[in-house]
């Protein structure tokens, strides 16, 4: 393939970040990429890799000359991040982010944006137990799903160039408004991980007699369903902060679904629980199903 | 090996008693295998397959004879099937169950026993996502472990006979008092499966166009956080009658843990929210260096 992006400047050279920059590095798909990050320790391991070619400290200057940015630090900061590099901001340049929330982001990126340039708001689904420039992995995307949030605003080139790149690193793209994108992932993974670590959690507190116990005896169901539970704390502290509304939206529903399945258990309703236990291990099959049919399977 | 048990009585032909015959069979450890069940259909594939021997309709019947009883249905129909069985057990017969409950069950068939017979209460950690007889495999006690709960009147012959039998399939065996292993397993089984049932619920439930983007876009971690949720609806709800109180119990402690998040969620509470995502993710990471230390590894 061709070069896709004659300069790439990183901003943040964590796990999503370094992964895209050595996919598309491995690929040939970019000319120069420049890292931009907090600390000194992840740039010089990026460099020693061969993961970014230079390093800048600061935004502004890091974008010069760049064809794309791309923002993959915590969803906290990835506005004021947009606000460091604008000054240096050339024309015609896209702007991309990998944050896990996107409506209100993609709101003032969007309106940060300098005549000419534009913002587009993506967020790739894939991650691994750890994080950190070290756990980088070129075929991260390999197979994954990156959903990108276009809204009025966005110019179709800019939309064109950040879908090719996650299709040449092996992600399906699709398409989502932003703040639509915040309710679905509220329910499929924000709601999911939140009750996993709440459950770990709840087995925490126990007595210490029988949490001994618990420790010792969690068998492997125990593992799979919690292996969520031992994602970075930074980013679902961001992620509970930034999509709020939807979150508790879904909790409440949660609560008052676990009150209803309380009852059924106090009242010893045998037919009262056998219907949510039916209904749920039939819900979660046609999920499977149909995300095979999405894929493609 | 030399053959362990003369002759096997195996009641109720599932996934989890024909995967026993099945292994021991394999290894020569049984003489003569005697199904009984309720469908026909069940005893006959468990006969063609070579599982077990011969059949038996009446429980008192087929257990003349036998060295070992083992009762694998429903956590609900154990002690009834005990109480149809009592009339036909010969002297110094063991019988023994797999149920996922043990506190309730096995005060009432130890009380069940005649003399110089002897009731020992098991339950293998092990399952599929499957049940029935068609799903039985010789393997699935490989590498498992099995939870025993004699209690003050178990005699030490019956303990070490059934003992043998799961070590022999390649099971670690461990013991427990009845009441205190359905404490343990409240915690670290029946709730993450209550929770993950109650999340999948959650779902259905919403609103027609956001439920079919969510099925659409449930990701990997939901498949690994959902499978538990896959399991037999009759035995999900046999446990919540079973296990009531320990249920209601750990439920209590998962809500007021899950206050305590919606309410950091709703004061936007970062430090709060950071502390519990990483005490979590420390305490899971603790939990899974414990079972290492436990399976030797
Ligand atoms: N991991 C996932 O599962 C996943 C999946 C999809 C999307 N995302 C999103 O991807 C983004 C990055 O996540 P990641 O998993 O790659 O995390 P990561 O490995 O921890 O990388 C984060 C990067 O941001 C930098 N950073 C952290 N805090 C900062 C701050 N306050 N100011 C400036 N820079 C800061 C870090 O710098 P240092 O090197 O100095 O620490 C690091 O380079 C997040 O927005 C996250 O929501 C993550
Ligand atoms: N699956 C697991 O993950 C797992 C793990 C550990 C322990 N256990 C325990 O193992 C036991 C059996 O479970 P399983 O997974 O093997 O289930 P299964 O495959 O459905 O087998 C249950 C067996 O019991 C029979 N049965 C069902 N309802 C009955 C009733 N009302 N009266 C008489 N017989 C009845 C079934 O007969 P038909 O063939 O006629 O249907 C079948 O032979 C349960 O006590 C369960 O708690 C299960």
């Amino acid at each position: 393939m061709s070069v896709l992006i004659k300069r790439l400047t990183l901003i943040g050279v964590g796990l999503i970040g370094a992964s895209l920059a050595q996919a598309l590095r491995k690929r040939d798909l970019v000319g120069e990429i420049v890292g931009v990050d907090r600390r000194r320790a992840s740039l010089d391991y990026a460099l020693e890799q061969g993961i970014i070619d230079r390093v800048e400290t600061h935004a502004a200057r890091g974008v010069e000359g760049a064809t794309l940015v791309l923002i993959a630090t915590p969803v906290s900061t990835i506005v004021s991040m947009v606000e460091d590099c604008v000054a240096g901001l050339g024309r015609g340049v896209v702007v991309t982010d990998v944050g896990s929330v996107k409506g209100r982001i993609v709101e003032r990126c969007e309106a940060l944006m300098p005549e000419g340039c534009a913002f587009v708001g993506g967020h790739p689904i894939a991650g691994r137990e750890h994080s950190g420039v070290e756990a980088a992995l070129a075929s991260l995307f390999d197979g994954a799903r990156t959903i990108l949030t276009p809204s009025s605003v966005t110019p179709r080139w800019a939309l064109e160039l950040v879908t090719e790149m996650w299709e040449s690193v092996g992600a399906t793209v699709e398409s989502m408004e932003p703040h639509w994108h915040d309710q679905v992932l509220a329910a499929t993974s924000h709601l999911p991980h939140l009750m996993a670590y709440n459950v770990v959690n709840t087995l925490s507190d126990l007595e210490d007699h029988l949490r001994t116990e618990v420790f010792r005896y969690a068998a492997s169901g125990f593992r799979d369903f919690t292996r969520i539970a031992s994602s970075d704390p930074t980013m679902w502290r961001d992620i509970c902060l930034e999509n709020k509304d939807a979150i508790l939206s879904i909790l409440g529903r949660f609560k008052s679904d676990l009150e209803k399945l309380t009852k059924r258990v106090e009242e010893e309703d045998a037919d009262g629980l056998y219907g949510i236990f039916a209904r749920s291990k039939d819900t979660r099959a046609r999920i499977l199903q149909e995300n095979k049919i999405l894929r493609g399977e």
